[in-house]
């Protein structure tokens, strides 16, 4: 592939936080009616000044600075200790025993740990089964490294029983030389918790077919109430090679310090950390210090955090609701992925026109799915009150510009 | 390329820093003698405890950090106010003017910046001419992309005058398809600085062959009394497609920062841009403001760090030569590449024994050129007593193991 080409694959225009850079033009030939008063709000990413990073996490930082050098040069996998402690959490959280010297690596950010996992095993000509919709970069990397998209279906307007990836085309493409399933549980953008049969099936299918699987369950803290989550590392029947990637970006926002976990296969933890090794040589050494303070936030803290992102979604989701625009309801994470009804516009003149006019920034659904070009993205993550204000301007906007 | 071939030219088992996951198996069969008292040190890397970051690099971070969410989420390629501070100094020390918009972008160290621009520019069977002695990521990255690396020997033990590549390879590769020249200067290890004529050459010649150059400039502050610096950016007669890259990790011992720029061609930086996006989205937000320390360092502090760096380069290089073992001078930087002596065993047992039983780590010179497995590398950035007398440690070492 020229490399011209391996680059249009990665355009990253329309990516979350990219939209400064856009430009703008001459929307004001289609804007109808006036611009919108009220507080911008930015859903392309959750807002860490509505729900700020975990107590101590900079004091952490402080003290891993204070450290010195023993904690700016760490392994290229992370520091021993840290990744003592991490371990014996993470096992508990995934109910599965990872060893923390060789099947565990810090990275910078759950999208480093993604990186590293699919360079890691997706090379010229490897077939991928990749979920549509997900998250955007699982496509675009399988791409860059060479391989080839095997799309998979995902259900996620039903019930929560009936939701989830289609089992009969998983099993398809694992009959038919694919050798790496990627996926995230909870779904992004879906929020669609895949259950403990569907988990089950795809270990004992990947096992069956020795199909290395890469689980991002970036998300799977921030589930709401009445839900359940089930670990693909702690199924019975494992596959021979999985890696489970997670980080603390989201439900705890310390995404401004990039930090991620990759855990899982040693051999691919070893491959992942050759190729850390060459890519940003460590996660930043003083940062990696403020995992002390993941899996043991203070006393109710988490529980406090959930429940007020549930109150969220609730009433976003009432609110499409009773303007009859369909909005799966998340089990987790704090995404929505609202359906639109044919519009004027094309979808990416109506998410500039969203952010010209309403003061809204959204992520077109076409970047989860190439035929999810009638969807917007919401991050929920945000103040309650700008939030429901947002989502007010968002449903007239959709008003104005329905045909 | 198979996945295990792949990584097998990445192996980091004997790259710096990563010695705490070496065994040290039964070296206690081929050890001499008994074992040396002494304060350990490894010379795998600068010691920051020594040469501790610049002031207010922390102080800077937590300001980040209470800037919340503008600092946590910045463009991938940074925060725009940082670069736009940063670009204007950067301009003024390379003699160069540099776009803050569309020709910088920051990154997680030095090795990001390397990572991106060499993802930018190689794909499979891109020709690379690579520097031998260089920084040995150089090679590995070049090979990750599917590139083939066209060697170009250094000349490294003459004068000033004579050291520098060799510019007849150079220009015979240039004309022989080679589409991208990689190579820091000051060199890494060997401390040579590519005098003014050589880097004017090379500009040159890579406008007329219209080669794309990827200038590794992260030791260019550290300069020796005496010494002069010529970047290639501000050189007359420019190559199309140039990229430069920098950081604070070194001189400015800010290596636990992780942060790194590269600067140059728009359509390169736009495309590192795109490829940061997948790798790690953009440097951690927080850890981005310390660069605003940099280049503006309190007065006085870089003369002295470098004062002080010379001192213990002066004695290291009286030891080695009293005791017979050549030794180049380093122009700039603080590595050291002496050469050994032949041993009774070979250069990867030498440097474990080193490490058990002199307490003194250091890195083979075969990684930064297959050829070189008769030298070490020192990075002399440590405690100046505690390095004297691991020094005379090294050489004591190559008395008891020489034939």
């Amino acid at each position: 592939m020229k490399l011209d080409e391996k680059f249009k694959v990665l355009d990253a225009g329309n990516a979350p936080g990219q939209e400064v850079r856009q430009d703008i033009g001459d929307l004001n030939t289609v804007m109808r009616g006036e611009k919108f008063d009220g507080v911008p709000v930015d859903f392309s990413h959750g807002d860490v000044d509505a729900f700020p990073p975990t107590p101590g996490s900079d004091v952490a930082w402080n003290d891993g600075f204070s450290k010195g050098a023993s904690q700016a040069y760490t392994e290229y996998r992370g520091a021993a200790e840290i990744r003592i402690e991490l371990a014996d959490r993470l096992s508990i959280f995934t109910g599965s025993v990872i060893d923390a010297n060789s099947e565990l690596i810090i990275t910078p950010g759950t999208q480093g740990a993604l990186f590293l996992a699919i360079g890691a095993t997706v090379t010229n000509g490897t077939k991928v089964a990749v979920v549509e919709p997900d998250y955007f970069a699982n496509r675009k990397l399988v791409k860059f490294f060479g391989g080839e998209v095997v799309p998979i279906p995902l259900n996620y307007e039903g019930s929560s029983s009936e939701n989830g990836p289609d089992l009969n085309r998983i099993e398809a493409a694992f009959k038919n030389e694919t050798e790496v399933f990627v996926f995230s549980t909870p779904n992004n953008p879906t929020g669609v918790v895949y259950s403990a049969s569907t988990i089950t099936k795809i270990s004992e299918l990947a096992a069956t077919h020795n199909v290395t699987v890469i689980v991002d369950e970036l998300y799977s803290r921030m589930l709401y109430s009445g839900e359940n989550y089930t670990h693909l590392r702690s199924c019975s029947t494992q596959p021979k090679n999985i890696i489970t990637i997670m980080g603390p970006s989201k439900t705890e926002s310390l995404s401004g310090f990039r930090l991620g976990v990759g855990f899982g296969t040693s051999k691919l933890i070893e491959r992942m950390e050759r190729l850390q090794a060459i890519v940003s040589l460590r996660a930043p050494g003083y940062n990696q210090a403020a995992l002390n303070t993941w899996f043991q936030e203070p006393l109710g803290w988490m529980e406090n955090r959930i429940q007020k992102h549930e109150a969220i979604r609730d009433e976003l989701l009432t609110i499409f609701r009773s303007a009859n625009l369909h909005t799966a309801s998340p089990q987790a994470g704090s995404y929505l992925f609202p359906q639109l009804p044919p519009l004027n516009v094309d979808l990416s003149t109506f998410v500039r026109l969203l952010r010209l006019q309403a003061n809204v920034i959204v992520t077109p659904g076409s970047e989860f799915d190439p035929a999810c070009n009638d969807r917007i993205r919401l991050n929920f993550s945000q103040d309650h009150v700008s939030a429901i204000a947002a989502v007010k301007r968002i449903v007239k906007m959709i008003e104005i510009y329905s045909i």
